[in-house]
């Protein structure tokens, strides 16, 4: 298999413009990194603490004291310097990157000698260094923190966390391997895979392509390593949730039942899949490797086509935060949490850079502008890690299903995973914008942004502007000053039916490739693409053996979900009825739902007077008449924004 | 509030000889109780141990050894010999009579001097004794061997085991109470309560119903006895399943969050909840407690309109074994155990004996012909302790949230509360067929069966003969062979729109009265009774607020709730629609279903070919079209005798 190159373009030369996700940018910019610089140095009264500075102090040997925290705790810290840093590349800010220097020296002073970094072992449990990689996330740590070195490195110029990232490279690549004296073992929160392949990708060190490739093919094998090293550590277990060393025990929770080779389907915990499989691709991708390349494709295929939510969501169940088996997608106990839909989307770059099909980012589209930015309140400070398609309130309190559904964002709090991830996803937007492979530059996404990048010895700079998602017209101009031969690969995507492309005013026509419209030519400055993607309101049905959807119907407009809330369509959600022929008019939003288009139909609710004072059930008849009401549906990323109240995605349909 | 006298049926003077119920009776004397026998003493190589017998002979001093098994399984022992003391009355057995009467020996020998008796505290933790009644059983061990010590004695007339209960009740009287030095405490497992009822009524002696009464009253009071041995016992915890202490934490799962007064709703753990308010209704009206009355009137009608499954069946949700909120009945995650649904009958009795109000008999029915009798597979060594009226095979081992639920019954297992409940329950069918009132006889299920009772100097002998719950014709024979005036006081069950009863081949008229006709009259020997109770299938609808059977509709005939299965019906049973008009066909079934009413309809199935190539959904038009299908319902209560399949009681119906 030959991979055509794939350039990473820089986020200095890409500047997003886009008024709707530039909003989020700006968030992220001016409150969720200064609010989680507060969380992390335990400012935050309302919040659980987080002591992650603090444990790199003690680490450091700066100050007296206890580890506290998560034993992945260290990753908040290397989450938020990756936010940073690319944040520094949208918006250069002194101060803020003064701050993030001295935690990069802080970093580095916890780091040991060795090379060996993460602050629970170093203050907490030194002999223990390497003796649970099942349970403890030391090379998960490694992995986030070396990706916040490259990032920073990518970002500043600034070698200084580079430097210490391959030291923690170098040290891991020691300790791992095939060698007599080197552990055959690979972690159990795959992370440090992807971590690998981008600091290669970096510093083209071979030795890290060397490892990453290590850990993947190690992962399942037998004898397990993880029931070697959990006899050699005498049996002890750190996470006893579900019994005594259940994580252990239940390999496919970590995707260590099997060697990947032979895996078939996306099992376990949701975020360890797409970590892994980001990891893999890339992997897949740089080294030519075609079992692994099939790997990811049929992993993939097995979760776009049966475990996947219309939510772009993946976990289906709170137990092990994970895949449950094919079609089975409940929508009210469902996780979905917001750190695998991104997770999803890290997957989706890889399979994009590897494969050029338009399937990878109708997926990345799908979870980014439902999902992730569900996952966000608009003040950004309150968070979803759950994201249910329905949920009844009054019922979730009793009803012990429900435990890790909330009706509403919640703010910063202990096992603090999804607020730094969906920060260090949407100050990196610019990397999935594009793929610029030296034969096209494919645009994945219309957001809007201006980007310049090298084709040959020339610079493409284009301009992507429009209304995303909410109007159909995006324009893509051409800005070089000296005209560049490349072709531009536009994405078409799977929820349009008639997508029209004109240049300079006239039609265009260029050949249709895996979801991509190839136009090829000499590129002058001043060219205008217009690219029409007409955005009526559609029906979505389910296969029919999703048994949670059968009946039901949802409602999409261009990549956005919508749904109906119980302040726009009083309770009892379950007793509204769309008909199948209903029109759909679109509205306006005003306050909290401003720039945002509305949608309503008119429905009907069945409903009878005084239920609570009716019995359960009657006989030969219906107790519920029909009333016509009509119908508002609201783009579903917003909802639960106006305090508690019911929600549901798929609405029963009606004829 | 005066309240008439209720006389219990004594079960020598009754025979069952229903065709259908008679065969379980059978089943039960002639397999299920040997079974049991056999289980108690570990005999079983496919089942867990038991240990139940060896635990009395340690604590008898007859062996060394440990104790072992659940901190209940002295119950085990108990309920055995309660079915076995019925089964007595139904048919004499020598052989079991003396292996009975054994047992009660060991039973006695294993009794403390003081009149203490449990196994686990006299041989694990004698020190521990009355230490922690919030988790402890050590007061429903005690209930289960009184009722089995009243059983025994009016069984066989044998009052060795009613001595030993009544020094242990006794004991009791010492130990709690108001008094200084006595314990101001009440069970976390209601049942002791329901027992004294029982032992006052046989024994008449009056200070059983007044620790009964302590025991409710005290319950929920503050500070909280719970809270307060939990300190003085050094805070350890026997159960910790949800946490340390949970059981002790989270009061409402023990019914003891507040004074019995004061509580609005059914809450916490089903049988617990049926077992306390079947005490509290005996209670309330042998003492004419109109409080007591009014609570049970409450929370019973909670229990009733809003948190009770169409197949009888109560406990939403598997976490603690417990009812959830008002209308949050989900089909495929509920638990429903089978003895929650015996507590119920047992509640029920005690309701009907107090108000002869026919909708406590109507509960009561659809309790055991549905979820009892599909409790038990008919070789009567196979159970369900959980009833869903939903299941999809191919999911439950895959979604955590269906851990609890079984495709097909289990063997005997070590937490064994259900299969004994249910031998005991159907040997003692007798007790809830009739309630004996001076006022009346009230008829409340039409079980076939002889009686003979006193009234006043009379005795009123009848028979009832049928084909129950097949065939609409009830026949009612009086075979006294000297007139007795009575009254009879007939069900006239909410099922059933146009019962029609005629005396001696002529039309008769009665009072209707709380859903009984009262028939009064000098009845004489030869005297018939035709009660025809009109069975047509019948659809069955829910109250709008129950959001999981929005659209859909069950059917019923009878008080039989009936079920798709996916041997007749094929696989995503969810695809099946039955339209609101379509016909209903009457088979007769063959095989496992012989003498079974089977119920015909046409149908339609949404299906699209090789939906596992398909995509998970599609844009506008549904992938399914609909195919005409035969529809075939089967008994609910016979389901998953052909091995693993998908069953739903709820389908989707279509105009």
């Amino acid at each position: 298999m030959t991979q055509p190159d794939v350039h990473e373009i820089s986020l200095h030369h890409l500047k997003i413009t886009d008024p709707f996700l530039g909003q989020y940018q700006q968030l992220v910019r001016d409150v969720v990194i200064p609010y989680q610089w507060d969380a992390l140095n335990d400012r935050l009264p309302e919040a659980e603490p987080s002591h992650a500075i603090t444990n790199f102090r003690i680490a450091a040997g700066l100050e007296h004291g206890e580890f506290y925290g998560m034993v992945f705790q260290d990753s908040d810290v290397a989450k938020w310097l990756e936010a940073v840093a690319w944040s520094l590349c949208q918006k250069p800010d002194a101060t803020l990157e003064k701050t993030a220097d001295e935690v990069i020296e802080l970093v580095a002073a916890a780091q040991c000698d060795d090379g060996y970094l993460n602050t629970y072992f170093t203050v907490k449990a030194p002999g223990e260094r390497w003796t649970n990689l099942a349970e403890c996330h030391e090379l998960y740590c490694a992995g986030h923190m070396i990706e916040a070195g490259v990032a920073f490195w990518q970002a500043t110029g600034k070698r200084r966390l580079l430097g210490v990232v391959c030291r923690l490279a170098d040290h891991l690549c020691q300790v791992f391997g095939p060698g007599e004296n080197q552990l055959h073992g690979y972690p159990g929160h795959p992370e440090i895979e992807l971590a690998l392949m981008r600091l290669y990708e970096a510093t083209q060190e071979p030795r890290y392509q060397v490892l990453a490739r290590y850990f993947v093919e190690q992962r399942g094998t037998q004898p397990h390593f993880y029931d070697i090293e959990y006899e050699k550590r005498g049996r002890t277990s750190y996470w006893n949730t579900y019994g005594p060393a259940w994580m252990v025990q239940d390999k496919a929770y970590s995707q260590a039942h099997q060697p990947l080779a032979e895996q078939t389907r996306a099992v376990g915990h949701a975020v360890r899949f797409v970590y892994l499989m980001t990891g893999v691709a890339h992997l897949a991708r740089l080294s030519g490797d075609e079992e692994k390349r099939r790997a990811c494709l049929r992993l993939w295929e097995n979760m776009a086509r049966r475990q996947l939510y219309i939510t772009g969501g993946i976990g289906s169940q709170s137990s092990g935060e994970a895949f449950s088996t094919d079609y089975d997608l409940p929508n009210d106990t469902v996780y979905a949490e917001s750190c695998a839909s991104i997770g999803l989307i890290m997957f989706a770059r890889r399979m994009l850079e590897m494969e050029g099909d338009s399937q990878y980012a109708d997926v990345m589209e799908r979870a980014l502008y439902n999902t992730v930015l569900g996952g966000m309140a608009l003040d950004g400070k309150h968070f979803f890690y759950v994201n249910p398609l329905e949920v009844h309130p009054k019922t979730l309190k009793f009803n012990h299903i429900y435990d890790h559904v909330k009706p509403v964002r919640q703010r910063w709090f202990g096992c603090a995973c999804c607020p730094p991830n969906i920060a260090r996803l949407l100050t990196s937007l610019g990397h999935y914008i594009y793929t610029a492979r030296e034969d096209a530059l494919f645009i994945n996404l219309y957001i809007g942004n201006n980007v310049q990048l090298p084709v040959g010895d020339s610079t493409l700079r284009l301009r992507i502007s429009g209304d995303f998602p909410w109007h159909e017209e995006v324009r893509i101009h051409i800005d070089s000053p000296r005209p560049v031969e490349h072709t531009l690969a536009l994405r078409l995507p799977d929820w349009c039916d008639a997508p029209r492309v004109m240049l300079n005013g006239r039609p265009c026509e260029g050949d249709i490739r895996k979801g991509y419209l190839w136009l090829t030519r000499t590129w002058h400055e001043g060219d205008t693409l217009t690219l029409t993607l007409p955005m009526p309101v559609r029906r979505v049905y389910g296969n029919p053996l999703v048994r949670h959807v059968a009946g039901k119907v949802a409602i999409q407009r261009g990549p956005l979900i919508y749904c109906l809330e119980e302040a726009d369509n009083g309770s009892e959600l379950h007793n509204l009825q769309l008909p199948a022929t209903s029109t759909f008019h679109e509205r306006e939003g005003k306050g909290i739902f401003a720039r945002q288009v509305l949608i309503q139909a008119e429905g009907w609710r069945q409903a009878s007077p005084q239920p609570e004072s009716r019995p359960l059930w009657q006989y030969d008849r219906s107790p519920a008449q029909a009333t016509p009401q009509t119908l508002t549906f609201i783009p579903w990323f917003s909802w639960a924004n106006r305090g508690e109240g019911e929600m549901r995605v798929w609405i029963n349909e009606c004829r």
